[in-house]
Protein backbone atom coordinates (compact mmCIF):
# COMPACT_ATOMS: atom_id res chain seq x y z
CA UNK A 1 0.00 0.00 0.00
CA UNK A 2 0.90 3.53 -0.93
CA UNK A 3 -0.09 6.07 1.76
CA UNK A 4 1.46 9.57 1.10
CA UNK A 5 0.51 13.12 2.84
CA UNK A 6 1.44 16.27 1.04
CA UNK A 7 3.02 18.26 3.64
CA UNK A 8 4.12 21.93 3.37
CA UNK A 9 7.41 22.46 3.92
CA UNK A 10 9.39 25.59 4.52
CA UNK A 11 12.96 27.62 3.21
CA UNK A 12 14.16 24.44 4.28
CA UNK A 13 12.28 20.72 2.87
CA UNK A 14 12.95 19.23 6.34
CA UNK A 15 10.89 22.58 7.85
CA UNK A 16 7.44 21.17 8.24
CA UNK A 17 4.95 23.54 10.05
CA UNK A 18 2.07 23.31 9.38
CA UNK A 19 -0.72 22.66 12.13
CA UNK A 20 -3.29 21.24 10.09
CA UNK A 21 -0.64 18.57 8.27
CA UNK A 22 0.42 18.15 12.47
CA UNK A 23 -2.75 17.18 13.45
CA UNK A 24 -2.59 14.04 10.53
CA UNK A 25 0.99 13.13 11.26
CA UNK A 26 -0.32 12.94 15.15
CA UNK A 27 -3.18 10.90 14.00
CA UNK A 28 -1.60 8.75 11.71
CA UNK A 29 0.97 7.95 14.35
CA UNK A 30 -1.88 7.76 17.33
CA UNK A 31 -3.17 4.46 14.74
CA UNK A 32 0.62 3.23 13.82
CA UNK A 33 0.12 3.82 10.21
CA UNK A 34 2.73 4.62 8.22
CA UNK A 35 3.31 7.26 5.24
CA UNK A 36 5.47 8.81 3.32
CA UNK A 37 5.41 12.80 4.06
CA UNK A 38 6.37 14.40 0.37
CA UNK A 39 6.63 17.94 0.66
CA UNK A 40 4.75 20.69 -0.83
CA UNK A 41 4.85 24.27 -1.26
CA UNK A 42 1.99 26.88 -1.49
CA UNK A 43 2.69 27.57 -4.83
CA UNK A 44 2.85 24.12 -6.07
CA UNK A 45 -1.10 23.99 -6.98
CA UNK A 46 -0.04 21.69 -9.70
CA UNK A 47 1.04 18.67 -7.49
CA UNK A 48 -2.21 18.98 -5.82
CA UNK A 49 -4.80 18.90 -8.87
CA UNK A 50 -5.61 15.10 -8.87
CA UNK A 51 -7.21 15.88 -5.59
CA UNK A 52 -9.32 18.77 -6.74
CA UNK A 53 -7.76 20.76 -4.21
CA UNK A 54 -5.10 23.47 -2.97
CA UNK A 55 -4.06 23.00 0.13
CA UNK A 56 -2.28 20.22 2.46
CA UNK A 57 -2.97 18.44 4.02
CA UNK A 58 -4.20 15.79 0.62
CA UNK A 59 -3.42 11.77 1.79
CA UNK A 60 -3.65 9.19 -0.61
CA UNK A 61 -4.29 6.00 1.01
CA UNK A 62 -4.25 3.07 -1.91
CA UNK A 63 -6.80 4.58 -3.97
CA UNK A 64 -8.15 7.01 -1.77
CA UNK A 65 -7.50 10.92 -1.90
CA UNK A 66 -8.57 12.69 1.20
CA UNK A 67 -8.08 16.68 1.75
CA UNK A 68 -8.84 18.39 4.63
CA UNK A 69 -7.50 17.46 8.08
CA UNK A 70 -10.31 17.36 9.96
CA UNK A 71 -11.79 14.93 7.57
CA UNK A 72 -8.58 13.33 7.02
CA UNK A 73 -9.31 12.21 10.95
CA UNK A 74 -12.40 11.21 10.11
CA UNK A 75 -11.77 8.96 7.12
CA UNK A 76 -8.78 7.30 9.31
CA UNK A 77 -11.48 6.28 12.30
CA UNK A 78 -13.59 4.84 9.40
CA UNK A 79 -10.99 3.08 7.58
CA UNK A 80 -8.75 1.53 10.27
CA UNK A 81 -11.23 1.50 13.32
CA UNK A 82 -8.73 0.74 15.89
CA UNK A 83 -7.81 3.28 18.19
CA UNK A 84 -10.13 5.69 18.15
CA UNK A 85 -9.52 9.21 17.57
CA UNK A 86 -12.98 10.04 17.93
CA UNK A 87 -15.50 8.15 19.68
CA UNK A 88 -18.98 7.77 19.83
CA UNK A 89 -21.19 10.53 18.41
CA UNK A 90 -20.77 12.70 21.17
CA UNK A 91 -17.56 12.65 21.39
CA UNK A 92 -17.24 13.85 17.74
CA UNK A 93 -19.71 16.76 18.04
CA UNK A 94 -17.53 18.05 21.03
CA UNK A 95 -14.50 17.35 18.88
CA UNK A 96 -15.67 19.37 16.69
CA UNK A 97 -16.48 22.29 19.39
CA UNK A 98 -12.67 21.94 20.24
CA UNK A 99 -11.65 21.96 16.08
CA UNK A 100 -12.91 25.37 15.85
CA UNK A 101 -11.47 26.15 19.70
CA UNK A 102 -8.39 25.44 17.64
CA UNK A 103 -8.99 27.22 14.57
CA UNK A 104 -10.74 30.77 15.78
CA UNK A 105 -9.24 31.17 19.46
CA UNK A 106 -5.91 29.80 19.38
CA UNK A 107 -4.94 30.08 15.91
CA UNK A 108 -5.57 33.99 15.47
CA UNK A 109 -4.15 34.68 18.79
CA UNK A 110 -0.94 32.98 17.42
CA UNK A 111 -0.87 33.65 13.84
CA UNK A 112 -0.40 37.61 15.36
CA UNK A 113 2.69 36.77 17.21
CA UNK A 114 4.43 34.60 14.74
CA UNK A 115 3.17 36.18 11.29
CA UNK A 116 7.03 37.56 10.57
CA UNK A 117 8.34 34.28 11.86
CA UNK A 118 6.04 32.54 9.67
CA UNK A 119 6.71 35.04 6.68
CA UNK A 120 11.01 34.08 6.95
CA UNK A 121 9.82 30.04 7.29
CA UNK A 122 8.09 29.75 4.34
CA UNK A 123 10.35 28.81 1.12
CA UNK A 124 11.30 31.79 -0.71
CA UNK A 125 9.42 31.22 -4.18
CA UNK A 126 6.21 30.99 -1.72
CA UNK A 127 6.48 34.88 0.28
CA UNK A 128 4.17 36.26 -2.58
CA UNK A 129 1.53 33.85 -2.17
CA UNK A 130 1.80 33.94 1.83
CA UNK A 131 1.96 38.20 1.52
CA UNK A 132 -0.88 38.28 -0.80
CA UNK A 133 -3.13 35.90 0.85
CA UNK A 134 -2.55 36.78 4.24
CA UNK A 135 -2.91 40.70 3.28
CA UNK A 136 -5.75 40.15 2.03
CA UNK A 137 -7.53 37.92 4.96
CA UNK A 138 -6.06 40.44 7.60
CA UNK A 139 -7.01 43.71 5.81
CA UNK A 140 -3.77 44.92 6.49
CA UNK A 141 0.01 44.43 6.18
CA UNK A 142 1.96 41.69 7.85
CA UNK A 143 3.97 44.56 10.03
CA UNK A 144 0.71 45.91 10.85
CA UNK A 145 -0.87 43.03 11.79
CA UNK A 146 2.09 41.31 13.56
CA UNK A 147 1.92 42.12 17.26
CA UNK A 148 3.20 40.13 19.54
CA UNK A 149 2.44 42.29 22.69
CA UNK A 150 -1.06 42.03 21.42
CA UNK A 151 -0.75 38.32 20.31
CA UNK A 152 0.49 37.33 23.42
CA UNK A 153 -2.55 39.19 25.39
CA UNK A 154 -4.91 37.20 23.57
CA UNK A 155 -3.25 33.90 23.60
CA UNK A 156 -3.55 34.11 27.65
CA UNK A 157 -6.98 34.61 27.33
CA UNK A 158 -7.79 31.77 25.01
CA UNK A 159 -5.46 29.09 26.96
CA UNK A 160 -8.34 29.54 29.75
CA UNK A 161 -10.24 26.62 29.11
CA UNK A 162 -7.27 24.51 28.53
CA UNK A 163 -5.91 25.47 31.50
CA UNK A 164 -8.53 24.74 33.61
CA UNK A 165 -8.79 21.15 31.78
CA UNK A 166 -5.17 20.41 32.07
CA UNK A 167 -4.99 21.38 35.69
CA UNK A 168 -7.41 17.61 35.91
CA UNK A 169 -6.35 15.41 33.20
CA UNK A 170 -3.01 14.58 31.71
CA UNK A 171 -4.42 14.82 27.94
CA UNK A 172 -7.48 16.62 26.98
CA UNK A 173 -8.48 13.27 25.90
CA UNK A 174 -7.85 11.86 29.37
CA UNK A 175 -5.33 9.50 30.30
CA UNK A 176 -4.33 9.67 26.66
CA UNK A 177 -4.17 11.50 23.89
CA UNK A 178 -6.64 11.56 20.98
CA UNK A 179 -8.74 13.81 18.28
CA UNK A 180 -9.18 16.67 20.48
CA UNK A 181 -5.14 17.06 21.25
CA UNK A 182 -4.13 16.33 17.91
CA UNK A 183 -6.50 18.96 16.75
CA UNK A 184 -4.96 21.80 19.35
CA UNK A 185 -1.77 20.38 19.80
CA UNK A 186 -1.20 21.25 15.46
CA UNK A 187 -1.07 24.76 16.71
CA UNK A 188 1.82 25.05 19.05
CA UNK A 189 3.51 22.59 16.45
CA UNK A 190 3.08 25.41 14.04
CA UNK A 191 4.79 27.76 16.25
CA UNK A 192 7.27 25.58 17.52
CA UNK A 193 9.08 25.20 13.69
CA UNK A 194 8.96 28.57 12.58
CA UNK A 195 9.63 30.35 15.67
CA UNK A 196 11.57 30.89 18.99
CA UNK A 197 8.48 32.85 20.85
CA UNK A 198 7.64 31.53 24.38
CA UNK A 199 3.99 30.89 24.07
CA UNK A 200 3.14 29.26 27.15
CA UNK A 201 5.19 30.03 30.14
CA UNK A 202 6.28 26.93 32.39
CA UNK A 203 4.27 27.79 35.27
CA UNK A 204 1.56 27.16 33.41
CA UNK A 205 -0.53 23.95 33.10
CA UNK A 206 -0.88 23.73 29.43
CA UNK A 207 3.45 23.66 29.75
CA UNK A 208 3.38 20.29 31.00
CA UNK A 209 0.76 19.03 28.47
CA UNK A 210 3.06 20.35 25.64
CA UNK A 211 5.82 18.45 26.77
CA UNK A 212 3.73 15.47 27.09
CA UNK A 213 2.70 15.77 23.57
CA UNK A 214 6.15 16.75 22.22
CA UNK A 215 7.56 13.15 23.37
CA UNK A 216 4.32 11.13 22.29
CA UNK A 217 5.26 8.50 19.26
CA UNK A 218 9.08 8.47 20.00
CA UNK A 219 9.26 12.30 20.16
CA UNK A 220 7.30 13.11 16.88
CA UNK A 221 7.10 16.38 18.06
CA UNK A 222 10.09 16.97 19.83
CA UNK A 223 12.43 16.03 16.64
CA UNK A 224 11.05 17.91 14.31
CA UNK A 225 13.27 20.40 12.54
CA UNK A 226 12.83 24.14 13.81
CA UNK A 227 13.77 27.15 12.26
CA UNK A 228 16.40 27.67 14.76
CA UNK A 229 18.13 24.51 13.57
CA UNK A 230 18.32 25.88 10.06
CA UNK A 231 21.40 27.70 9.20
CA UNK A 232 21.44 30.81 8.01
CA UNK A 233 17.24 30.75 8.03
CA UNK A 234 16.73 34.20 9.88
CA UNK A 235 17.50 36.56 6.55
CA UNK B 1 -39.22 9.35 46.00
CA UNK B 2 -38.39 12.76 47.33
CA UNK B 3 -35.87 14.55 44.75
CA UNK B 4 -35.43 18.17 45.69
CA UNK B 5 -32.90 20.44 43.60
CA UNK B 6 -31.48 23.50 46.04
CA UNK B 7 -31.90 26.40 43.54
CA UNK B 8 -30.65 29.85 44.18
CA UNK B 9 -33.80 32.48 44.17
CA UNK B 10 -32.92 36.67 44.04
CA UNK B 11 -35.30 39.11 45.13
CA UNK B 12 -38.00 37.53 44.20
CA UNK B 13 -38.52 33.94 45.21
CA UNK B 14 -39.80 33.38 41.47
CA UNK B 15 -35.89 34.80 40.06
CA UNK B 16 -33.72 31.53 39.82
CA UNK B 17 -30.36 32.74 37.86
CA UNK B 18 -27.82 30.18 38.96
CA UNK B 19 -26.21 29.51 36.20
CA UNK B 20 -24.89 25.80 38.00
CA UNK B 21 -28.72 25.38 38.56
CA UNK B 22 -29.73 25.77 35.34
CA UNK B 23 -27.16 22.73 34.18
CA UNK B 24 -29.00 20.83 36.46
CA UNK B 25 -32.65 21.56 35.60
CA UNK B 26 -31.88 21.54 31.88
CA UNK B 27 -30.14 17.81 32.70
CA UNK B 28 -33.04 16.83 34.76
CA UNK B 29 -35.71 17.91 31.94
CA UNK B 30 -33.24 15.60 29.71
CA UNK B 31 -33.95 12.86 31.68
CA UNK B 32 -37.43 13.43 32.00
CA UNK B 33 -37.12 13.42 35.78
CA UNK B 34 -39.26 15.64 38.25
CA UNK B 35 -38.04 17.34 41.10
CA UNK B 36 -39.13 20.21 43.89
CA UNK B 37 -37.25 23.16 42.90
CA UNK B 38 -36.33 24.53 46.33
CA UNK B 39 -35.18 28.02 46.97
CA UNK B 40 -32.30 28.75 48.40
CA UNK B 41 -30.31 31.90 49.21
CA UNK B 42 -26.68 33.11 49.69
CA UNK B 43 -26.98 33.46 53.30
CA UNK B 44 -28.92 30.18 54.25
CA UNK B 45 -25.75 28.57 54.87
CA UNK B 46 -27.53 26.25 57.07
CA UNK B 47 -29.95 24.92 54.82
CA UNK B 48 -27.12 22.78 52.94
CA UNK B 49 -25.21 21.85 56.23
CA UNK B 50 -26.84 18.50 56.33
CA UNK B 51 -24.59 18.08 52.44
CA UNK B 52 -21.53 19.57 54.30
CA UNK B 53 -21.43 22.28 51.43
CA UNK B 54 -22.20 25.78 51.14
CA UNK B 55 -23.07 26.64 47.72
CA UNK B 56 -26.55 25.59 45.03
CA UNK B 57 -27.06 23.18 43.62
CA UNK B 58 -27.16 20.93 46.16
CA UNK B 59 -29.92 17.72 44.26
CA UNK B 60 -31.51 15.21 46.88
CA UNK B 61 -32.31 12.05 45.54
CA UNK B 62 -34.15 9.59 47.91
CA UNK B 63 -31.22 8.82 49.84
CA UNK B 64 -28.65 10.20 48.09
CA UNK B 65 -27.13 13.81 48.36
CA UNK B 66 -24.83 15.19 45.24
CA UNK B 67 -23.40 18.60 45.40
CA UNK B 68 -22.11 20.44 42.40
CA UNK B 69 -23.61 20.66 38.80
CA UNK B 70 -20.89 18.75 37.02
CA UNK B 71 -21.26 15.77 39.69
CA UNK B 72 -25.01 16.02 39.85
CA UNK B 73 -24.89 15.61 35.93
CA UNK B 74 -22.74 12.64 35.92
CA UNK B 75 -24.32 11.19 38.75
CA UNK B 76 -27.99 11.64 36.72
CA UNK B 77 -25.69 9.77 34.04
CA UNK B 78 -25.10 7.03 36.21
CA UNK B 79 -28.07 6.30 37.88
CA UNK B 80 -30.33 6.86 35.28
CA UNK B 81 -28.53 5.63 31.99
CA UNK B 82 -31.18 6.25 29.48
CA UNK B 83 -30.98 9.37 27.03
CA UNK B 84 -27.04 10.06 28.29
CA UNK B 85 -26.08 13.39 28.94
CA UNK B 86 -21.62 12.25 28.39
CA UNK B 87 -21.35 9.80 26.17
CA UNK B 88 -18.49 7.47 26.01
CA UNK B 89 -15.29 8.39 27.58
CA UNK B 90 -13.93 10.89 25.21
CA UNK B 91 -17.36 12.42 25.32
CA UNK B 92 -17.36 13.05 28.78
CA UNK B 93 -13.23 14.48 28.61
CA UNK B 94 -14.12 16.62 25.97
CA UNK B 95 -17.50 17.70 28.06
CA UNK B 96 -14.94 18.40 30.73
CA UNK B 97 -13.46 21.23 28.34
CA UNK B 98 -16.21 22.64 27.12
CA UNK B 99 -17.15 23.08 31.16
CA UNK B 100 -13.89 24.79 31.68
CA UNK B 101 -14.73 27.18 28.80
CA UNK B 102 -17.89 27.79 29.92
CA UNK B 103 -16.60 28.97 33.10
CA UNK B 104 -13.55 30.01 32.11
CA UNK B 105 -14.23 31.87 29.00
CA UNK B 106 -17.76 32.91 29.00
CA UNK B 107 -18.81 33.59 32.57
CA UNK B 108 -16.12 36.24 33.39
CA UNK B 109 -16.52 38.14 30.18
CA UNK B 110 -20.44 37.98 31.10
CA UNK B 111 -19.68 38.89 34.57
CA UNK B 112 -18.48 41.86 33.47
CA UNK B 113 -21.21 42.99 31.51
CA UNK B 114 -23.71 42.15 34.00
CA UNK B 115 -22.19 42.80 37.63
CA UNK B 116 -24.56 45.37 38.51
CA UNK B 117 -27.48 43.61 37.41
CA UNK B 118 -26.82 40.51 39.05
CA UNK B 119 -26.30 43.12 42.91
CA UNK B 120 -29.42 44.30 42.18
CA UNK B 121 -31.00 41.02 41.39
CA UNK B 122 -30.12 38.78 44.63
CA UNK B 123 -32.22 38.67 47.18
CA UNK B 124 -31.41 42.40 49.53
CA UNK B 125 -30.24 39.54 52.97
CA UNK B 126 -27.16 38.85 50.81
CA UNK B 127 -26.22 41.59 48.62
CA UNK B 128 -23.70 41.97 51.73
CA UNK B 129 -22.30 38.76 51.10
CA UNK B 130 -22.66 39.16 47.59
CA UNK B 131 -20.43 42.45 47.49
CA UNK B 132 -17.60 41.04 49.84
CA UNK B 133 -16.91 37.63 48.13
CA UNK B 134 -17.12 39.12 44.41
CA UNK B 135 -14.77 42.03 45.28
CA UNK B 136 -12.24 39.71 47.00
CA UNK B 137 -12.60 37.63 43.80
CA UNK B 138 -11.96 40.51 41.49
CA UNK B 139 -9.70 42.28 43.69
CA UNK B 140 -11.71 45.75 43.31
CA UNK B 141 -15.04 46.98 44.03
CA UNK B 142 -18.19 45.93 42.35
CA UNK B 143 -18.66 49.02 40.15
CA UNK B 144 -14.55 49.83 39.22
CA UNK B 145 -15.18 45.58 38.11
CA UNK B 146 -18.37 46.67 35.95
CA UNK B 147 -17.97 47.46 32.41
CA UNK B 148 -19.76 46.30 29.64
CA UNK B 149 -17.82 47.88 27.24
CA UNK B 150 -14.83 45.59 28.30
CA UNK B 151 -17.15 42.69 28.98
CA UNK B 152 -18.99 42.58 25.71
CA UNK B 153 -15.71 42.60 23.51
CA UNK B 154 -14.44 39.72 25.70
CA UNK B 155 -17.38 37.94 25.19
CA UNK B 156 -17.97 38.70 21.20
CA UNK B 157 -14.06 36.66 21.14
CA UNK B 158 -14.61 34.17 23.85
CA UNK B 159 -17.98 33.10 21.40
CA UNK B 160 -16.09 32.64 18.44
CA UNK B 161 -15.71 28.61 18.91
CA UNK B 162 -19.25 28.30 19.59
CA UNK B 163 -20.20 30.06 16.79
CA UNK B 164 -18.28 27.52 14.36
CA UNK B 165 -19.59 25.07 16.10
CA UNK B 166 -23.30 26.26 15.51
CA UNK B 167 -22.88 27.32 11.96
CA UNK B 168 -22.60 23.40 11.38
CA UNK B 169 -25.15 22.10 13.46
CA UNK B 170 -28.42 22.67 15.29
CA UNK B 171 -26.57 22.21 19.21
CA UNK B 172 -23.28 21.71 20.49
CA UNK B 173 -23.85 18.09 21.21
CA UNK B 174 -25.14 17.42 17.48
CA UNK B 175 -28.83 17.37 16.38
CA UNK B 176 -29.97 17.58 19.73
CA UNK B 177 -28.98 19.21 23.33
CA UNK B 178 -27.37 17.24 26.01
CA UNK B 179 -24.25 17.86 28.05
CA UNK B 180 -22.25 20.20 26.51
CA UNK B 181 -25.37 22.35 25.29
CA UNK B 182 -26.33 22.44 29.45
CA UNK B 183 -22.75 23.19 30.64
CA UNK B 184 -22.87 26.33 28.33
CA UNK B 185 -26.46 27.40 28.18
CA UNK B 186 -26.52 27.50 31.90
CA UNK B 187 -24.38 30.65 31.44
CA UNK B 188 -26.72 32.31 28.98
CA UNK B 189 -29.63 31.65 31.32
CA UNK B 190 -27.92 33.45 34.09
CA UNK B 191 -27.59 36.49 32.30
CA UNK B 192 -31.23 36.55 30.85
CA UNK B 193 -32.57 36.03 34.02
CA UNK B 194 -31.21 39.38 36.08
CA UNK B 195 -30.80 41.20 33.42
CA UNK B 196 -31.62 43.18 29.55
CA UNK B 197 -28.66 43.40 28.32
CA UNK B 198 -28.08 42.14 24.66
CA UNK B 199 -25.14 39.52 24.84
CA UNK B 200 -25.50 37.89 21.37
CA UNK B 201 -27.03 39.75 18.30
CA UNK B 202 -29.44 38.14 16.65
CA UNK B 203 -27.36 38.34 12.94
CA UNK B 204 -25.04 35.77 15.08
CA UNK B 205 -25.49 31.68 14.35
CA UNK B 206 -25.33 31.38 18.11
CA UNK B 207 -28.51 33.70 18.52
CA UNK B 208 -30.69 30.54 16.82
CA UNK B 209 -28.68 28.18 19.14
CA UNK B 210 -30.23 30.30 22.36
CA UNK B 211 -33.83 30.39 20.93
CA UNK B 212 -33.70 26.43 20.16
CA UNK B 213 -32.60 26.19 24.03
CA UNK B 214 -34.55 28.32 25.69
CA UNK B 215 -37.77 26.47 23.40
CA UNK B 216 -36.49 23.12 25.02
CA UNK B 217 -38.88 21.14 27.09
CA UNK B 218 -42.02 23.10 26.76
CA UNK B 219 -39.61 26.40 26.84
CA UNK B 220 -37.95 25.68 30.35
CA UNK B 221 -35.80 28.68 29.44
CA UNK B 222 -38.49 31.09 28.02
CA UNK B 223 -40.82 30.92 30.68
CA UNK B 224 -38.25 31.43 33.25
CA UNK B 225 -39.15 34.59 35.61
CA UNK B 226 -36.68 37.51 34.65
CA UNK B 227 -35.79 40.85 36.52
CA UNK B 228 -37.81 42.41 34.01
CA UNK B 229 -40.98 40.54 34.82
CA UNK B 230 -40.46 41.62 38.94
CA UNK B 231 -42.28 44.51 39.09
CA UNK B 232 -40.08 47.22 41.35
CA UNK B 233 -37.30 45.33 41.25
CA UNK B 234 -35.53 48.14 40.06
CA UNK B 235 -34.25 50.64 42.38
Amino acid sequence: MTRVLFDLCGIDEGLRFSPYCWRVKYALAHKGLEAEMRPWRFSDKQALAFADYDKVPVLTDGNEVITDSYDILRYLDRTYPEAPLFGDALAQSRAHFIRHYAERSLAPAMMRTIVMDLFNAVHPDDRDYFRETREKRFGRTLEEFHSPAKGLAQLDAALEPLRGCLSASDFIDGDAPAAADYLVFGNFMWARCVSSADLVSNADPVYGWLERMLDQYQGLGRNALRITDVEGAYR
